[in-house]
């Protein structure tokens, strides 16, 4: 078998979330997955580390991604503005034909509370790129660390909504939104 | 050996402090550390799970410290007023005293990444027990969020400051402070 196997990433990822889903995440091994894959064990572990790591597989792109947009965004953005430009370069990869996996992957991270503990470290190393993109921009804190937070709340909420079964609306909208109210409770605040 | 040892807890944490602080955290056993508080290894585990939870012994009562004060505060309290009464609260139990220690155990927590990844962890589970009482006092999201998580950034901010070598101030006084810069950042936003 030749070490380039196409979209293996992808169908491993796929294999793995409806083994899950049918006979509870507990249950499932890496073989069987790499079975329904129709792959071997060798290439499940040059992509991943364990059974668990398939489920936050796009952490690493989704902080870059964050990053990059913030760090491009032009000059005269505030931080909200730069924020608003990384939350909606996420909907290059949350689009409608991952939204459906989304949805799955999310079923099965609730389902679990080492899993759900997984998904809190996610978001607080999300927010962590966040805050260091606006630093390298100049930013201050505790600007920086807070606008951060507030995009944290509105990836998570834009996200919570999106996996939503009757939702039609992009990522992207669905954030500019988010953002929008978060950034309205904000000014109520003080 | 009777089934009450006067502050078991106590000693416990601090003998597995100075030995984590001296010999390095993964170096340390149970053992090693129930032999230095004069104690046996069966006393260790009534109180924590494993050696890792010595370090976040406090979390439950800080959780039920910040949550109580939230929902003590006067029904007129907006949401900023009642996290500051939260905060307030917990230096009933930061006080001089615990500083000297709260200090070690940062200095053990920022050396390895895995007890990084579980402080970030007790920070999430400190806000979500702020955003429920704020809930529970009637505030609706995405205020009851904000303000968490605003409270969060304070007390992140405070702790910091405080356990700083040349620091002489209070974990109250400084929080009161951060809470205002954050306050204050939040309406510079909009």
């Amino acid at each position: 078998m030749s070490r380039w196997e196409p979209n293996a990433r992808e169908r491993l990822v796929r294999a793995a979330v409806e083994s899950f889903l049918e006979r509870g995440y507990d249950a499932v091994t890496v073989a069987e997955i790499t079975e329904r894959a129709g792959l071997t064990k060798r290439t499940f572990f040059r992509h991943f580390g364990d059974k668990r790591e398939v489920l936050f597989a796009g952490q690493d792109i989704l902080s870059g991604l964050l990053a990059d947009a913030i760090t491009a965004a032009p000059a005269s953005a505030t931080p909200i503005e730069a924020i608003s430009a990384a939350l909606a370069a996420v909907e290059t990869v949350f689009d409608a034909d991952w939204r459906e996996w989304a949805a799955k992957v999310q079923q099965v991270v609730t389902g679990q509370p080492d899993l759900r503990e997984r998904e809190l470290l996610k978001r607080a190393k999300l927010r962590g790129a966040m805050a260091a993109a606006l630093r390298e921009r100049g930013v201050a804190d505790p600007a920086a660390s807070l606008a951060a937070e507030i995009g944290g709340l509105a990836f998570t909420t834009a996200f919570a909504r999106w996996v939503e079964p009757a939702n039609s609306r992009g990522f992207g909208e669905l954030a500019r939104e988010a953002l929008a109210e978060l950034v309205k409770a904000a000014g109520a605040l003080s």
